[in-house]
C-alpha cells in the first residue's frame, strides 16, 4: 500500500473520533477495567491507561485512525531508510542505533547499522582502556570524570541517562567514574563545574554533531583555557563525537573522535554516540548496551499493528484524542522515581522541539493543534508543589506516570508499618484515583470534580533495559503523534531565527528596537 | 474605602479590557518603546514590558482593573494583618519576614515583626557559632555539610535559592558550607544524597511547619538510621525549623529548634526561617540579611499605585491580560542564567499552588480561568530544547525572560571577537525580537509569524539582593493575581485527597479500581 501523507482534518476517524463520547472517570473506573486497559512493554513494564477518557468504541476508532493514516507503515517507511525527514532530506535512523527492524539501510556508501554498531564498539574499547588505565593522563594517572560539553539533545538525553543509573551503577559496582556536563553559553556554568572538578584528571567528550555549536565551541575554548592555565595539555584530555564530515574529526586536537551522522537528530542520540560516550565512561560498555537492548525490545513492540498491543502507538493516539478532540493544552510527566528528576526535562525537548510545529511536512498551515506543552517534576516532590493546579484548577492537564515497584539503591526504613518504597507507590496509586474519581463535598473549596485523565507505566525496578525501554517509548510516541500530524518531526527551523539575530546584536548589526534592547545590556 | 472582594467577570474594567485591541508586536516594536515600557525594581533592576501585547490604552485598562479591584487596598489588608487566607482563617504574613510595610501587627500575643526578627536573630546567632566551630559534632570537629530535610516549599524555594547564590558566594569568600536537600520519600533521594556526604560533619535540618508530613518524618528516620549505623547521636547532628506548637519544638532530639508560624505558607517561607537556616549555614547571615533587604525593597515597590511604578502589579495585570483575554495557558520562565536553574521550579510551585484554583474565596466556583501553568528553563539550554514550540507552535506561549549583565563568577574567555557573557546577553535580546517580530518567509516551515509576547527583567549581576527582589517581585505578582481573580492564594485544599487516599492504600483499605492499582504495585 502506497503511503498518504495527509492531515489529521482530513482522516475519517478524525470526524468520528470528535463524535465520541468521551468515559467519564468518576464513572468508569473498576478493577476490572484497571486490569484490562493494559499493554505490555519492553522490560517487564506496563502501559495501563485505565484512567484515560477512552472506552471500548474510542480504542476502535483510534484503531482505525492509526490504520487510515497508515502509522505503521510509515513507521516502516522510516526504518527502512526512506527520506522521511523532508525538510532537511534526510533519513531518520536513530532505531538502527539499538537495533536492526526491517531491511538494510545502505547510505552514504555504509550499512548505516554496522556503521553504528562500529561507533558502539570503538567507544566500548576506549572506555575499557580508560577504565583499565591503559589511556591516562599526562603523569600516568587514571580519569576519574568525564565531562560532558554539549547542549540540547547532546546534553538533556545523555544527562537524564546518566542521573537516572548513577546511584543503580553504585550499587551494582559497576560505576567507574563520575560524569559533570557543561551546556549554557553562560560562563557561569562552565566555571561552576570546573571549580568542583579536579580538571588533571578529567576527560572532556565534546559533542557536536556539526562542530559548529556555538554553545559548545564557546565551552571548548573555556575548558582548554582552564585546562592549559592547569599547566595540562587538553588534547591529552578531550575525546570529540561529532559526523565524520566535521572539523572535529580527524583533528589532533582530540585522543580521539567517535561518529554520529545527519540521520540522528540531537534530540534522538542519547542512543548513538552521543550518550554512548559519556555513558560508556561512567558505566562501563556493558551496561550501555543493556540500555541499548531495552530500547530495541521496545522498538519491536512499536511495529505491532494492534493498537491493543503497541504502548508507543496506543499511547501516542490517546495523546492526539487528548489534545485535538478533548482541547488539553499541556501534558505532565510525572516519575515517581527521584532518580528520573530530569527525564521530564529530555521530554520537554523530545516532545515539544518534534512536533511544536504550525505546518504540515509539506510546508502547509495546518488547521488543527499539534505537540502540547510538556513538563514534569518527580513525585512525590509534585505533589507538594504544582498538583494544587492539577486537581483543581480550571484547565485539565493529562498526567503520565511512571512507577517501579522496587528502589534502584535497596536502602530502605520502615516507619509507621511500611517502608518509604511502599509509601512512594501508595502516593501513585492513590493519585491516580483522585484525579480520576474525585471527591464530592459541600465546601466547594474542598471539592474534586474528578475525570482528570492520567496514564501510568509499571515497572519492577529502574533497570538499564528499563530506562532504555522508556526512552524508546516516548521517542516511538512523538514519532507517531508527528505522523497523525502530518508533520516533519525531524527539523527544528524555529530555532534559526534566534541564531540569525544573536549574531547580528554581537556584530552590533541592529537598530530600532533590537538595538534598544542590545543597549539595555550594554552590549 | 471598603474593600470589596468581587469576582474578576464582575469588574467594569474586565469589560473594557476583552473590547481593546491587543498591540501587534510585529508593528510597534520601536527603540522609543523599548525605552519607555520599563519600570524599575528593586536592586538596581528594570521590568521591560515592551514586547507585550499591551499599549497605552490597555495600561488604563490595567490601571482601571487595579483600581476598581483595589488591588493595592488587599495588599494593604494583607500586610496590615487582616484574615487574607479565609479558607484556613490565617492571617499572611510573610512580608512581615523581610520589613514592616504597615502598622504593627499583633498575633497571638506577639509582635509579628518582632517574632520573625527574633528568628533571624537566633538562625544567625547559631551559624555563627557553627562557622566559630563553637557548635561541633561529637568528635570537637567542624560541620562542612548542611543537609536540609524537607519538601514543597521547605524544599524548591530554598533549594533554588541556594543554587542562585552557590558560586557567588564561593568567588565572594563567603561560602561557608556546602548544602545538600532530601525532599522524595522515593528512598533513592535520601540514599543518594547520603551515600555522598561525610554524615559525621554533617547538620541536618529538619522542616516541617506541622512537624507532621509524611516525608520529612520518613527522612528523618532513614537519616537518623544512617547516623546510628556510623555510630552517632542523630541528637548532636539535628535541628528543626517548625512552628512553636509542633512536636518538633522544644524537643531534645534536635540541638535547637527555629521557628515559623502559621502565617507563612510553604510556598512563600524562603525568607523565613526555612530558607534562613540553610542560607545562613551556607553563606553566613549577613548574605542572607542582603537576600531579606533585596525583597523588602521590591515589597516596597509592591505598594505603589501607579501601575506604571509598580513592576509586581503591572506584570501581574498583564498576565491575567494574557490569561483571560488573549486565552494562553501556560507561560514559560526563562532565566539566562545558570545559577537560577531551579528558580522556574519554585515559581511553579509559587504560582500553581497558589493560584491553581476553580472556586473564588467565598468557595464560589468562577466562571473564568484563573492560574496558568508554569514551566521553564535556563536560556541558552532551553533554545536547544523547547524554544522551537515556543517560536512556531500552534499555541502562543508568553514568556518571562530574566538577564544580568555581569557574569556571577566573573571568569570568562573571549572567543570570535566576545566574551560568553556577551554571547549569553545577545541571545536573550535576540529572542525578544525573534518571538516579537517573526520573520516572514516563503517556504512556510521557515516562516515566524511573530507577535509571541515576552517581558524581560534586565539586572546588573545575580546578588544576593537581587534573588531577594526576584523572589518577591514573583509572590507579589502571584499575590495580586490571585487578587483579581478574587482566590484564596494561600491555602491548598487540593493536596488533600491525594493524601488521605495514600493513607488507605497503605493500610489496604481499599477496594475496586484502587485496589487494583495497589495491586500492580503489589502494595
Amino acid at each position: 500500500m502506497a503511503i498518504k501523507w495527509i492531515n489529521y482534518d482530513q482522516l475519517d476517524a478524525s470526524a468520528k473520533l470528535a463524535s465520541d463520547t468521551p468515559a467519564d472517570l468518576t464513572k468508569v473506573m473498576t478493577a476490572e477495567r484497571v486490569g484490562n486497559y493494559s499493554v505490555k512493554m519492553a522490560a517487564g513494564m506496563d502501559y495501563n491507561y485505565a484512567a484515560k477518557n477512552v472506552d471500548d468504541t474510542i480504542l476502535k476508532d483510534l484503531q482505525k485512525l492509526s490504520d487510515e493514516a497508515g502509522l505503521i507503515e510509515k513507521f516502516e517507511a522510516l526504518y527502512n531508510g526512506e527520506v522521511i525527514n523532508t525538510g532537511e532530506k534526510r533519513l531518520v535512523l536513530h532505531h538502527l542505533t539499538r537495533g536492526q527492524l526491517g531491511s538494510k539501510v545502505e547510505c552514504d556508501g555504509t550499512d548505516k547499522r554496522a556503521f553504528y554498531v562500529k561507533q558502539q564498539e570503538r567507544i566500548a574499547e576506549f572506555a575499557n582502556k580508560v577504565h583499565a588505565g591503559e589511556i591516562v593522563n599526562e603523569k600516568g594517572e587514571k580519569f576519574t570524570t568525564a565531562v560532558q560539553i554539549g547542549i540540547g539533545g547532546s546534553d538533556l538525553g545523555p544527562r537524564a541517562m546518566y542521573l537516572a543509573l548513577e546511584n543503580w551503577a553504585k550499587v551494582n559496582g559497576c560505576f567507574k567514574m563520575g560524569a559533570q556536563f557543561i551546556s549554557n553559553v553562560d560562563p557561569d556554568d562552565a566555571a561552576g563545574v570546573l571549580a568542583n572538578i579536579d580538571v588533571a584528571h578529567s576527560i572532556f567528550i565534546l559533542v557536536s554533531k556539526s562542530g559548529t555549536t556555538l554553545e559548545t565551541l564557546t565551552n571548548e575554548a573555556f575548558v582548554k583555557d582552564a585546562l592549559k592555565k592547569a599547566g595540562l595539555d587538553p588534547a591529552k584530555h578531550m575525546i570529540a563525537v561529532t559526523s565524520e564530515t566535521s572539523p572535529l574529526a580527524g583533528n589532533s586536537d582530540y585522543l580521539d573522535a567517535f561518529f554520529m551522522d545527519d540521520y540522528i537528530g540531537g534530540r534522538y542520540s542519547s542512543t548513538s554516540a552521543v550518550g554512548g560516550a559519556v555513558l560508556s565512561l561512567a558505566f562501563g560498555p556493558d551496561i550501555f548496551a543493556r540500555f541499548l537492548n531495552g530500547a530495541a525490545e521496545e522498538d519491536k513492540l512499536a511495529t505491532e499493528k494492534d493498537v491493543l498491543k503497541n504502548p508507543d502507538l496506543l499511547d501516542a493516539l490517546i495523546g492526539v484524542y487528548e489534545r485535538n478532540v478533548l482541547g488539553y493544552g499541556s501534558t505532565a510527566v510525572l516519575p515517581y522515581s527521584q532518580a528520573m528528576s530530569r527525564f521530564p526535562a529530555h521530554l520537554q525537548q523530545l516532545d515539544m522541539e518534534s512536533n511544536g510545529k504550525s505546518v504540515n511536512r509539506f510546508g502547509e498551515p495546518v488547521n488543527y493543534v499539534t505537540g502540547p506543552v510538556i513538563f514534569g517534576e518527580p513525585g512525590t516532590n509534585g505533589q507538594h508543589s504544582f498538583y494544587q493546579l492539577l486537581h483543581q484548577g480550571t484547565d485539565i492537564i493529562p498526567l503520565q506516570f511512571i512507577g517501579f515497584k522496587e528502589s534502584q539503591q535497596g536502602v530502605d526504613v520502615d516507619i509507621q508499618g511500611s517502608t518509604s518504597q511502599k509509601k512512594l507507590c501508595a502516593n501513585v496509586v492513590a493519585q491516580i484515583m483522585a484525579f480520576a474519581g474525585g471527591k464530592a463535598d459541600e465546601n466547594k473549596n474542598k471539592n474534586f470534580a474528578g475525570n482528570r485523565p492520567s496514564s501510568i507505566i509499571v515497572g519492577e525496578k529502574l533497570t538499564p533495559e528499563a530506562l532504555g525501554a522508556l526512552l524508546a517509548h516516548f521517542e516511538n510516541k512523538v514519532m507517531f503523534q508527528g505522523f497523525v500530524w502530518n508533520l516533519n518531526s525531524f527539523d527544528q527551523e524555529g530555532v534559526q531565527l534566534g541564531k540569525v539575530l544573536a549574531k547580528k546584536v554581537l556584530a552590533h548589526e541592529t537598530d530600532g528596537a533590537l538595538k534598544a534592547y542590545s543597549d539595555l545590556f550594554e552590549i
